[in-house]
């Protein structure tokens, strides 16, 4: 099995809803150091698992829909606790969509799966993965 | 699958027994900085893998039972080399008993599984893996 | 010339006002990584150049007092951009006031400076740093 | 599971054959650091997943092979994209063979997988993992 | 003193002459991660060291004239050994360059200097640092 | 300024005297991580602040003689507690004497200072720096 990571960034504020966060109940904000990894069994007709370019370029797109915002006045996440892991989630999933939409080429349509870590410090960080 | 890491560190004197150590069968030491990552197929209630404060605390516990010790004298270790991937197999351990005794919550009982990695330098770690 | 560095970090809510900012000027969030450095010409009796157990504690104070706020509502800050080289400085200032205090112990006002870094991501820091 | 990971580098120039690569396509070079993780489900008579020493030699065999090259120019390499993921491959694959050559000693022989992974620089990576 | 630093990098063919440099003197490569850090005494009107967009965008053109090519081709190396440390000056330089023709803005002329570190590895780099 | 760093790492056991140091005054260990910085006003012949080769292998020959050894039991540290910033001015005397002795070259005698840091966990770190 082959992967290809790509890594960028976004920072967002934030509360979230539950005794179990205590102090993050109130308005904050994180950076997220996001990793986004395809996997795939074999390499295509280039030798390359995804076009690390256009890979970059989706992940950016997406993160950009997030990225300098207060997740609690968007739509998207009325009523839905915006943590880390819910948020790799989300990652992965507009990124999915993006790559069966073709953004990332015609090859990329037969990528196995997806992984995104996002990272909120030197101390914690959360993962989702999933087919594709 | 999602999963949640938490990280923190440890510091032990110890040595190994067997030709295959070389210089490291001399009493010397480490410091491990450990990473411990709980796994799940699907969010709680709250939208999460587990309570990171808690996860952090119980990380901190095992740990701290361990560092700032030289492990040749401790009595769980007589026989055993402490090696770095055994000692991963002893904090991941460690932490399952906590989990099942409910340290993390009633949530965190239906965790898929666990992984802990020890980082012993800029070069070389090891990890263990298993179900919950 | 000693120095010892700890690092801890916080997660924090802002806007910045000014053009130059960008969609920074949104309301928006931060991790910052914090690291702070102290620094002196001689080590003290006990061959250290400060308590490390303390010097993490006041940092951790310093930092308590901003992290999972939103800096636009804070007293401290109105009128000011809390920018992240500005912020770094506020982290100084706050430490060698706690150094003067004597929160560090007696040798610890023998400190000759102090440098605070702030990592916003993987890619972008910014440190300030002063006499003692 | 169990795994052992070491880590080493190696400098190539090289060129990339295909419009996807872009500015890629002209003859330029990379820093790989590349990370060796040796698999299988139990510990040996030592304790350890893989003897540390002789994995860090045979790693750094395998790498010398190629780095200070110009990867265009290498026979082994003639009509195929030497990309950051079939670089993975070959390493991974070099590896294989001296790990049942018997180069890591005959306890490895039942080691049941490997990874490598190759760091082409903060933001991207790539990974190729295979049984033994 | 207050500084901010913004991280790119390079990925560069090359050789060096001289016995010193052993096999370094074939062709080969190298992936450098860029640090580039402004500094200044007091911060500007908006309550930062340099507009960081612009310091990342001209970061980002200085080495775009240098990545993705062989350096022992270009005309501007000839008769020069492109060591990190040397190529560390030239990244400098030509930054300094762009500071002075405004192209980080009029406030960033009252920079007081500039560091440039290059990365070749995860176990050696090198810098170098000037006034402005 | 130029300078140029190379990094390697030692483990040893110890335990330090004095209240200050809570648990760690019984015996443990350490991993430090150790970057060694070589400075120069500019550079030799070769285009180098120093062979780089020379100077990964003075650092390695200076923390071999410490690595994988318990310091409480070493001659040279009787009486001294060996906190990481002493350990780290050990390292960088030692690395000074052996310049001047020419083990990096007759070039090398022309350095203008050193600076030594050692990484005792991801959270904590000790610099010692002096003119050569």
């Amino acid at each position: 099995m082959f992967s290809v990571t790509v890594r960028d960034h976004m920072m967002i504020a934030h509360s979230l809803r539950g005794e179990v966060f205590g102090p993050a109940q109130r308005l904050h904000g994180a950076t997220y150091v996001v990793d986004a990894t395809f996997r795939r069994a074999s390499l295509d007709a280039d030798g390359i698992v995804v076009d690390i370019g256009r890979a970059a370029q989706a992940l950016h797109a997406v993160i950009a829909e997030l990225g300098y915002r207060n997740l609690d006045d968007e739509a998207d996440f009325a009523g839905t606790n915006t943590t880390t892991e819910a948020l790799a989630r989300v990652v992965a999933d507009r990124l999915a969509d993006r790559v069966r939409a073709g953004a990332l080429g015609d090859a990329a349509r037969s990528l196995d799966g997806l992984a995104v870590t996002l990272r909120e410090s030197h101390v914690a960080w959360a993962s989702y993965e999933r087919p594709l």
